[in-house]
């Protein structure tokens, strides 16, 4: 399958990428590299020594012979994308490229407003690049959990059967997100939910959970295809900068109460749900929603379990309750369908003390570099 | 009160602006007059002679001693509207200040992405205004009944309680918008409410239907200060084009079988309806929306009111089913509840033949400039 990776040099992207290009697809890897720049921007740092994109695609072409495609551009600069996406005639696009981090754009009005018009403008770019190009491409987007929030009903898998004064509909579910970063995914759920319905495209909108972990079988291969590794308040999601903090000898910083419950997966299991869905493509006019988590967990569960794990390494980590930065609810319901993907043929890889072994492991190598002023949040939801 | 109405040039905020100011508040119109703009790039115009927002005002100033400010400049730009929004503290913001034709939205890529871009950065840039600098200020914002859609169940005010798998939640009512504007207007119902949420932000979120009719008692006071009237297929609401089209002695133009039903209102009731919301503002924190419509009707019921209404002036006028430009249910349940502006105290004006007469009367002054042409559509959804 021709397939395009939009944001293919990130955190996910990149491991995408190869996994996909590792299964013989042909892959081109569309990127801004504004990852890169946010870093610059912020002070931050992957942990992991990443080298640059147009070197990991060397040594990944030397090690496999396998080509990856390389376009580097913004997708919000449509005669940048446009021309591309006509030459490479994708039958797939898995959509990656987008500024990922709550905190991010809660620092202020011009974060905000630049990561609701970069998401929504560039995931609007795709949708008419597709439609006028390629209308049989398959569409994989990656949106989040977070755009439900934490109703005080069961979550479902993107849709809701409402009864209501004795009529049902099949509804889209209410979104409820939790910060401007979380509203851009809403946006672009219902833009190409209206994209799919109005024009006939096909598209998945992957509601993915927090991803924890760092090595694929890809990434393996060689130190120089590692993927990044964000351990700041910005863009470490919270089991990453746990495992991290327990390492450096950091308190464990829960947010508040750290009843806030969320689904969360593997990384491994990322490239497993992509792949499932690009071999199962949504119909010509469907707008499919899969939840891509494999197990749920509150903030201070996962704290406990970071704990327990780094005890077996002789560190005894300890928890601090901070003030909660975000507002969001502390103790809540929550219980999320997860079972589509599943019914593909995801074989979860749990959570176990196994991964956090060998994430600590990795840390260890690298944690003269962690800089630990970068852990604590500073970006606060109400000013 | 110090109130500033954004939009305040066009159809719906001009005499929103005079109904003000007539009532003794301290009004001051923000525009960037796009929307005269748009006439120019479209080749269309007002059937009513509208003259310059500044001559409007002086006029208004002499006729009744009272001052509107003006601001021209566009809210996208926070460093003009900020400085503006510190200076003039407003106890309220009415804004009316987005791209409003779904069919212009709809024109191709570059002019969804414009829609979006403008109508959700300017809403962005309103609620950061307001949480830094007047967190007790009152947001109004024109919302549309388009954002829900047309489900198989009744349409709730903004909110729907739903009971699932034996749990019970009030959730934001699901959208299912059917233009790129439309969707433009879910995008900013989700950021509004989350800005109240988070920043304690008061809003009201005013669901409007198809809006019909030219005067209000303000603008009858000289000619100068009548409100521009579209009956371009671009900008022209149903209404108003069929009154225009039975004039002018060109057929009605109902959009494939013409079951669409929507709800509609008079210009006169939308000036009350928001100043219903003006004089009950919302508490803080509250998101609260109200359907702002007084009656539903077809678009087939629509036209043969008119036909009707015609024929006492002794027009002959005839319904032509065209091929539908967009893509929306032609025949389907609608029942949308409109019950919290009654409760404010708001006095409808229902569709009579005497609206239909003087909207005729002022027409038949115009109908030498009418273009026939411009009547027709040309933007289709499905290219």
């Amino acid at each position: 399958m021709r397939i395009i990776v939009i944001g293919g040099d990130g955190y996910l992207g990149w491991p995408t990428a190869l996994h996909l290009s590792a299964r013989g697809h042909e892959v081109a890897i569309v990127d801004n590299l504004v990852r890169r720049g946010y870093d610059n921007e912020l002070g931050t740092h992957s942990l992991t020594p990443i080298v640059s994109i147009q070197e990991r695609i060397a040594v990944w072409k030397k090690l496999t012979g396998h080509t990856i495609e390389l376009a580097i551009g913004d997708i919000c600069d449509y005669s940048f994308f446009e021309p591309f996406f006509c030459t490479f005639a994708p039958e797939a696009v898995v959509h990656f490229g987008e500024q990922r981090s709550a905190p991010y754009s809660m620092i202020d009005r011009r974060h905000a407003v630049y990561t609701q018009t970069n998401n929504v403008v560039g995931t609007l770019n795709l949708l008419y690049a597709i439609a006028e190009h390629a209308p049989d491409c398959h569409l994989v987007k990656l949106g989040t959990m977070g755009e439900y929030g934490t109703p005080n009903i069961d979550i479902e898998e993107g849709y809701l059967t409402v009864t209501h004064n004795g009529r049902t509909d099949t509804m889209p579910y209410p979104k409820q997100p939790g910060s401007m970063y979380h509203l851009s995914k809403v946006h672009d759920s219902h833009n190409m939910m209206f994209a799919c319905r109005v024009w006939g495209l096909r598209a998945t909108d992957l509601n993915q959970g927090v991803v924890y972990g760092i090595d694929t079988a890809e990434t393996l291969h060689d130190p120089r295809l590692v993927t990044r590794f964000d351990y700041d308040a910005v863009f470490g999601t919270a089991l990453n900068r746990f495992i991290v903090q327990a390492v450096c000898d950091m308190p464990l910083t829960v947010y508040g109460k750290g009843g806030q419950t969320r689904g969360f997966l593997d990384i491994r299991d990322t490239l497993a749900c992509v792949e499932l869905a690009l071999n199962s493509p949504a119909a010509r006019g469907e707008f499919r929603v899969f939840n891509q988590f494999t197990e749920q967990f509150s903030v201070q569960q996962l704290a406990d379990i970071v704990v327990q794990a780094a005890a077996k390494h002789g560190i005894g980590a300890r928890i601090d309750h901070i003030d909660n930065p975000r507002v969001e609810k502390e103790e809540h319901y929550y219980n999320a369908a997860h079972s589509k993907l599943i019914d593909l043929g995801l074989q979860p890889h749990f959570l176990s003390d196994t991964l956090i072994d060998s994430v600590m492991t990795t840390i260890k190598m690298h944690m003269h570099v962690v800089r630990a002023n970068l852990v604590m949040p500073t970006v606060k939801w109400r000013n």
